[in-house]
């Protein structure tokens, strides 16, 4: 069984946690380095709560060149706009990087730059990347060389459209997204937004149509529907700690008959092995998918009002952020694709 | 200062106990029964926490006899489809009657039956009947002698919409209600759903677009906009004990300007005792309203699609059940319309 | 009906809210200013959920000169050491101050100053100042002009032995205090202990041993033994908002009869306003004392082993906090003592 | 790399999804049957969250017969007082039995019959079934065909002092053990004590001093320490799903030095896979064992007063109960301890 040496660059946040956890279980990985630009170093053990007595693992500052000499692959789980020139210096190298931050998901230098307000300094290398969502660009991802692991929120709502899309089953000026997240898809930082007794026993939205994940989800529908779509996005803030469930709705055009939803999800996903399509009249629920790489979907058809209910259950943190990065190196290495994953 | 004799029917649930805590608390009530089915007496303070000592109210099987000789005005906490013909026993000797089931808030016996799959043994009283949220029908309710207390969902969705379908500046076929609620909603019935370790870290949707609150949203939105109104709408559990945060997504007319739909807010609540409009790009919160009988609402405007976000937030037991009632008494005896309620 | 002009020094903290909430709701209280030492300034009703429409408190920085102008009581609401010179000031000018942090708590200057690692620069203050538990020291808060309001453990201990203590029935040596407090004890600073990730569905004990309310616990003791009483005390995190719950552990002396320990708490507690004591074989529980000024009381007890278990359940932000020193006040001017509190 | 054959009899609960969850991802198990006695078959996956698409077990009514022709090793995942005679039928037919219900765990018919209140039916059984605490009876375990699976406080309770038991460093009469529990523990069965709305931001004792798991952890201290023991046992709630901390009083001998406490645990625990000792003055979190088959420990001692506290955190539903019971077979089948658990 081949063995790759893997890094982490970032390794303290909770997704960089999630993919010690992972990658640690991982039977074709042997952990090459976990970085922090903090001065710091810390046992891997505070933070990742399973690891065996005999891993020793130190998340420490270390030199680019030490990753490099050490590393085949180099998942990269730093702060949006802190990655693209990180990224760059390992691709310069030859090797594989997986980006878990948004810097390479966009293709469009201008919408990048209006969401993230900042300058994108690695153009050349967008056109380069790969979209991670091995859903959609699995045979992209065989070859890529970078890979922009997807956004938690795009991925949830992703897997619940592009069945339909693909199809053309759908009015594309109808669809309304209503996102409901965990709160560790907020990150470690301190704000007092993710204060314990500002969350709990709370719910709220926010950034209502002005969330960076929005172009995001609009860039791949208008792909996959090969026309401009726009949507309305609404996130809101759940107390729990893992999980994005989205609610989306949209319509069907009037002479699509119901079951032809029924079968478009059913084609789509029944060789997928971390999409579960639970069928009609039926939620998925969270906790069904928490610390798992699963994505779940139910549907729900008014045939008289064309409405369509689409919802979607998936962990941030594992089919949101992490779990999908170890899926994409999977496919990238001819893994075997769940493999350290269920 | 004028005092009321007031008892409540079905005590131990709760609303109930919510009703308890608010009427021994205001200044022109007197307890007269609290009353079960149960043969085994409770004292009131062990379901309602802040009682003072003094205050040794037993929840207790009582005659209705007992309970017509006692009282002024009777508070039926019963489940839906029990309280038709209790209300029609207190009703015909002259007591106020504030029913807080479902079962005289319907107007069509057709819808009720479909909805709650049981014969409507009172007919002659569902004319009667007034429907008891404030900012609709506050002339009426001044002058009823049975008030019909809203559903918890049908306020949240119906305070987010009555000025706007007032004003008649929405397409009434867009309206789609995503709702979530705390788990008190659900009442004090053991069922897995409610079990804590079922919904704690959990969230998912339930009885989409078959919720039997659906009927009642409905009917007061075609009640306001003259028209017959159909909605999508999709109720979710929140894994919080109290509270309801509605998404509500309709499209404004096209021609209708952005400022047109804040004035229509403004103008509505602006004498309102108990809903606050925080303005634009604002999002309520459940924190904000838990424990009060107020409706908090937000908004968002999409000026090139038209798409009109509001949000609103409520107490699912106070503003949602017994706080209601409580207002609509005050508004029924002509007290101060805010007296006990904050 | 008198009337006292209120002030609160620092009212945007969580007591400080509370505070607000209460006094709000006070028949006797009239609100004079409500202080930051933040510039920028803050509507109550952002932080207090219930207020009504009409009360437009604004809390914002405020010279002294104008608190001692405009108000009769004045209530701090700082941190800890940050207090006394401000209690100072307000006294020399005949206000009445009601403190709440620890300045004026601990009776011995050394112990403070060991504990809170700062000098104490209000030395001949302290001598003065009543230690407002008013179970203890009611006749004493009479007469005061500045109250050291108890802090959230220290309450909830003391209630659990005073009666004990004072009738001599127990071991001074074997005093154990395994306290749980919810996450608002904790204030409203951010920290990494304080994120809502990190708390969640987590539970764990902190300065074991070294808990700055220790020293206050053990000086009310040997207050009421009338001996030197060393303590052992373990505080907790529980993973909520509101509510302390406090298991301790003593041995009665040997020939000490069960029945003479029950006695001892009924007749402290049956006039007591705010502790209901539920008996034996009966545990407290922070639901029913959540959002009240109560203190829930019940105990166990091993006549073979001498071991009795005293468990108390407060809610750290009225009973700990504001409730106990609107009481404190209620007492100082000889309202009834529990106006405004049920 | 063997292969056994294992069946979970009343796979339907917690620890019986729990159970499945691990021993699908063990390398050295095949899963012959999972057994119910309801007639609903249930798909597996929907308690479990983690099977893998193609993992399509049902869990079935099926007869012992069945399970005994198709399995090597068979885990009892009953009631409570119903796991005994089943054990028996599967032990006559030379299986390896694990048991996880209390029904073997006490060596005294006369303590099992007073605390279980139901008459034990195989005595004959009891001795020689091997209490499965791997750190007490690994060499016991090895050689067992009936292995009785600690109860989740048991397990909390005996690593936190099986080292000082077993140097006998203290005062076996001054043991206090503090426990607070995930709501998992009290398992599935419908309660109105594990409503959500009762369990959610609450916290209380139960069964104090009267707990089922009292004997069996008197039994496990009793026989380290040589010595008849009783011990003050006060169980908690917790309002989270998961874990268990135990916060446990005792005091050393006057001249036991602090250092050889220290030295006890490291020695005891330093090669056991699943129990990390973190040290003096540092608390274990439920957090960080969550989801694990760890059980961490941490000390605090006061030398003045001789009194140690010991702290220890394991999660309910992995060391305390199915975690543990993997790890007994990986014991017995030689297969290396740690397998399938991290």
């Amino acid at each position: 069984m081949s063995t790759v040496k893997c890094s982490i660059i970032g390794a303290t946040g909770y997704t960089g946690a999630e993919l010690i956890g992972i990658l640690t279980r991982h039977p074709n990985v042997k952990i090459a380095h976990l970085t922090t630009r903090s001065d710091e170093s810390i046992p891997a053990r505070t933070i990742v709560p399973g690891l065996d007595k005999s891993q020793n693992f130190l998340i420490k500052k270390t030199s680019n060149k030490d990753v490099v000499r050490d590393s085949d692959i180099i998942f990269l789980a730093l702060p949006h706009t802190m990655a693209m020139e990180t990224a760059a210096e390992f691709l310069k190298e030859d090797k594989l990087v997986i980006d878990l931050s948004a810097d390479f998901r966009l293709k469009s230098i201008r919408v990048f730059e209006d969401w993230y307000k900042t300058e994108h300094t690695q153009k050349k290398l967008l056109s380069k990347a790969v979209y991670g969502l091995p859903e959609l660009n699995r045979s992209e991802i065989r070859k890529a060389n970078l890979i922009a692991n997807p956004g938690c929120y795009p991925t949830g709502a992703a897997l619940g459209l592009l069945p339909l899309l693909k199809e053309k089953l759908i009015d594309l000026d109808s669809i309304i997204i209503d996102s409901k997240s965990g709160v560790s898809g907020a990150g470690k930082k301190l704000a007092m937004a993710t204060h314990f007794v500002e969350v709990n026993e709370n719910f709220n939205a926010y950034k209502v149509n002005h969330h960076q994940h929005m172009p995001e989800i609009e860039q791949t529908f208008s792909q996959v529907a090969g026309n401009e779509v726009k949507i309305t996005f609404v996130p809101h803030l759940l107390p729990i700690t893992r999980g994005i469930f989205s609610t989306i709705y949209v319509k069907k055009h009037a002479g699509v008959k119901p079951n032809r939803i029924v079968e478009a999800f059913e084609a789509y996903y029944k060789v997928e092995p971390f999409v579960r399509f639970l069928g009609e009249d039926i939620s998925p629920a969270i906790r069904s998918v928490a610390n798992t790489n699963f994505c779940d979907i139910g549907i729900q058809i008014n045939p008289k009002t064309n409405q369509v209910v689409v919802m979607t259950a998936i962990d941030n943190l594992v089919k949101g952020a992490s779990g999908q990065a170890v899926q994409n190196m999977n496919i990238r290495m001819n893994f075997s694709e769940e493999t350290g994953l269920v």
